[in-house]
């Protein structure tokens, strides 16, 4: 059955990366330990401690579609249409890009619960994964996510872009974390509570 | 051995209480548990599960003394000079009360390593707890701080009081936390990273 959850690397601040977009504070657990875990990128391969490889693993087998905004898909050049966890990216934009077909794995939707449908339709019963923090928000506010999933790093940044932000819908609540502890990062995930709200 | 560290229950967004100072959704677990664990305020006791149990009663056995700010202090009447955790408190602040003689257990100190200092002395070879975020942040900065404790609640509150703002000296670096899952509560404690900075 197809789980919906957002999964960001963050600061014990809450910071997603320095203001300028830079993530050399954030991302060290990804090389961090001895355990090489490929991706579908021959290129990216982990380095990293055997719980944070459980994990990895985990979201690489289990992944069917990742969703992501228009800014982290311009920043990486939609990863060259072959995103490292092997799984088709939905991007969500107002605006499709005029040479698209550049990318034909990628689909483009226009807003977030479209772009989530499209997922859940290509992810076929795998999991769906957002990772553009704007989307997760919106995402979040609109009860689409079934799970928030954390990699807590041990650092203050004190500035940057924050995970959740102008999140129209808080308080959201959630179920206690299950945790797996790796080194330079505690990946923390949370089970959003389902409430019945006015509609 | 004297440790001084920070503690607050922060939501997963980075937030100690709401715009108000309402702590509603943050504080429930304190009282989410079958454990009761007295206080040195009889009138005031916990009711938590056993982790979170053991972790307050190490906080209640080895706490000498507690710091907090003027706005904390102002907020709970200066905890009738006899705080919870049964330790003397030091009050950062640039104006001494007039009627300071109504807090005999309580000391003023004019900034934070005064009160830093102040509060070593009073515990004695017992721990330093500091429960205000800003006095926090000024004593990480000044490189006060051995560990930064934090209960971590399962809820975002899209906005509130941070628990850290306007750190000038960040990035602070912490290692890999001690984790103890408690009900309502994830409890991380993160030694601070000792780095020898330009003086």
């Amino acid at each position: 059955m197809t789980k919906v959850y957002t999964h960001m690397t963050m600061s014990l601040d809450g910071y997603i990366a320095d203001p300028d977009d830079g993530i050399g504070e954030l991302f060290g657990w990804y090389g961090a330990g001895e355990v090489t875990v490929p991706t579908a990128d021959e290129n990216m391969r982990f380095q990293v401690d055997p719980n944070s490889a459980g994990l990895l693993r985990d979201i690489l087998a289990r992944t069917g579609a990742l969703v992501c905004g228009r800014r982290l898909f311009d920043l990486t050049n939609g990863w060259g249409d072959n995103h490292p966890v092997g799984a088709p990216v939905v991007v969500v934009t107002h605006h499709v890009p005029e040479d698209a077909e550049k990318w034909p794995r990628t689909t483009f939707a226009g807003d977030v619960a479209e772009g989530v449908a499209r997922a859940r339709e290509i992810a076929d019963g795998k999991d769906v994964v957002i990772s553009s923090a704007d989307i997760a928000g919106q995402a979040l506010d609109l009860g689409l996510v079934d799970e928030v999933h954390v990699s807590l790093v041990p650092v203050l940044l004190g500035e940057g872009i924050p995970y959740f932000a102008r999140l129209a819908g808080a308080p959201h609540r959630f179920d206690d974390p299950e945790i797996i502890q790796g080194t330079r990062a505690t990946h923390l995930r949370f089970p959003v509570r389902r409430v019945s709200r006015p509609s």
